[in-house]
């Protein structure tokens, strides 16, 4: 068995101790926050840690209300810029800690008075030095070049860190149970990507919270199955990119019930005229009925709950369709687990 | 002549018009903008429009340190969130003036307390009826489906707000004049098509100020060419997609001098490694030696004035790509002007 898949099955267990261990802490912080008045957070990652950034954007902008952006690294490192951030919350995500350029805008963020945290797995990382504060991902060492653990950890960390800055309710108990009935589609999922093997192009569609899920799935296919992977809203991809829809184009979509469910319907029945192939990941029944294959998710998972629960089956589509490839999930070609970009 | 291969010709001209009709009345409006102090800048918009938004990222967080921010349409539209955004800037941007949900969230933000902005083409749209100020593309109508004039004149008011905020020099004055010389290129790239012919996928990189211009020709080359066209800038490539890179697998680059030059070299030295396709539009003599093939354009354009000139000769390519392909580039499948989401 990969490594890939040992690590996707410890994520409930995994995401259990983050909460026991991080919770009390998080609460605090949040208080402190919320006195020291915020008024932007910044986010910046890069990687499968810029699509957990993806979530986050959704989750603070919804709950608290404070506006989000999302980081180019390079205005910091390649055109110097110093950004007026004295009243931001800036977030650094990098599952090694050792992204220079994350830490690079960590260290340029604090100097403009920012306060800044780093969400990262390693507790001993450059990170963990630069950082005001750290929210460490319970993960254990993760050996896959191909994140999982750490790509859930840093959801559920904004989970924490969103209830905590919005004063509401920890309804993320749930997530990791959630994740552990999701985890039993694996014998389905086995026998599903048989049918993807030859797939060599694909679309992945998510929208609002599941957006990032769209560039996680895609990035998880490109990396350990060589799939040529778009990923899109289904909004933006009415836009232009519908185009490159013919006959049995396969796209995947994160279609979970919720405020999301109709721009779904909308997608799939377009899909259906051009004859394309689909494939849900959803708790709704008429989703899954408009699809040309489905994987059933809990119809009790709130759409605010879903996007760490809906990764799962998607993790085990990309390395069991990897396996049927013939490909080792846990050696893509040409990468390495800690990627330096500056 | 397809529609668009006229309306990419039109550039300069349109260029020039909107310089002479907007720069006295933008450079007002910067005036009374740092007057009121505003601490961030939000742009919202989608397809070529949200490409163009990218440029303006760059541009103004580099020229005036204030951050911004890439708005989610879907937090105001189906998650009616209320952001705290007084003290903002809010831009939208929309060819026809007529997306709605670039207009609910214009209307979410003023009522938030924000000061608007509208970039359209056209002057009696609902988008001028909403926002505080409208900035005109004077590209005249667009008839074709894929944008072109309306993009690079979306493009130039971000150099005309961004000069007007940051009270620098009027440098964008160059830029129809590097237009005119770019478009000198068509004949080179007519011919550079054929090898292309059989493309079904590919990946465009761009980096920065020009990160912008790799969404956007991989979106021209899905409309008009239904190529699989990934987008990513070079720093993100190395974080997992470069796994699909195989023996003559196309990369497009848009690769200027000046600060991104080491990251586009340090790309094509680990594609040439990998036996990749390349092809870069660069001003850069040891870029353009890394290559499998270059468009080159003119030394003297700098990095800070190049977005819009270098997406000149990737729309010609798209265009006489769709043609060469035996595909009408101004009636893509599945695709109208005029999109509306919510």
């Amino acid at each position: 068995m990969s490594l890939m898949l040992q690590e996707i099955r410890e994520q409930p267990a995994a995401l259990e101790r983050t909460i026991q261990a991080e919770q009390k802490k998080i609460e605090k912080l949040g208080k402190f926050l919320i006195e020291r008045d915020i008024n932007l957070i910044v986010i910046v990652a890069r990687g499968s840690s810029d699509n957990a950034a993806l979530l986050g954007r959704y989750l603070f902008e919804i709950t608290t209300g404070i506006p989000v952006s999302l980081c180019a690294p390079s205005v910091f490192t390649l055109y110097k810029a110093n950004l007026k951030l004295n009243r931001a919350l800036v977030i650094g995500v990098s599952q090694s800690g050792e992204g220079v350029d994350i830490n690079t805008v960590l260290e340029s963020a604090k100097n403009s008075g920012a306060f800044t945290i780093g969400i990262t797995n390693q507790a001993n990382s450059s990170m963990t030095k630069i950082a005001d504060e750290t929210l460490l991902t319970h993960a254990g060492l993760e050996k896959s070049v191909a994140a999982t653990k750490t790509y859930t950890g840093q959801m559920l960390h904004f989970y924490l860190l969103a209830a905590a800055l919005s004063g509401s309710e920890s309804v993320y108990k749930k997530i990791p149970q959630f994740c552990e009935t999701a985890l039993r589609l694996e014998s389905e999922v086995k026998e599903l990507v048989q049918r993807y093997v030859f797939m060599e192009n694909c679309v992945v569609v998510g929208r609002g919270l599941n957006y990032g899920n769209s560039y996680e799935l895609a990035l998880k296919l490109m990396e350990t199955c060589y799939v040529v992977a778009e990923r899109f809203s289904s909004a933006d991809f009415f836009h232009g990119p519908l185009a490159i829809i013919e006959r049995r184009f396969p796209v995947i979509l994160f279609a979970p019930q919720g405020v999301t469910k109709q721009s779904s319907i909308d997608l799939l029945t377009r899909l259906n005229e051009l004859h394309a192939d689909s494939f849900s990941i959803t708790n709704d029944q008429t989703i899954a009925s408009l699809s040309g294959r489905a994987l059933r998710m809990p119809p009790e998972i709130d759409e605010f709950l879903s996007p760490i629960p809906f990764i799962i089956p998607a993790q085990l589509f990309a390395a069991h369709l990897a396996e049927a490839k013939g490909i080792n999930a846990d050696a893509p070609r040409s990468l390495s687990k800690v990627t330096i970009t500056v």
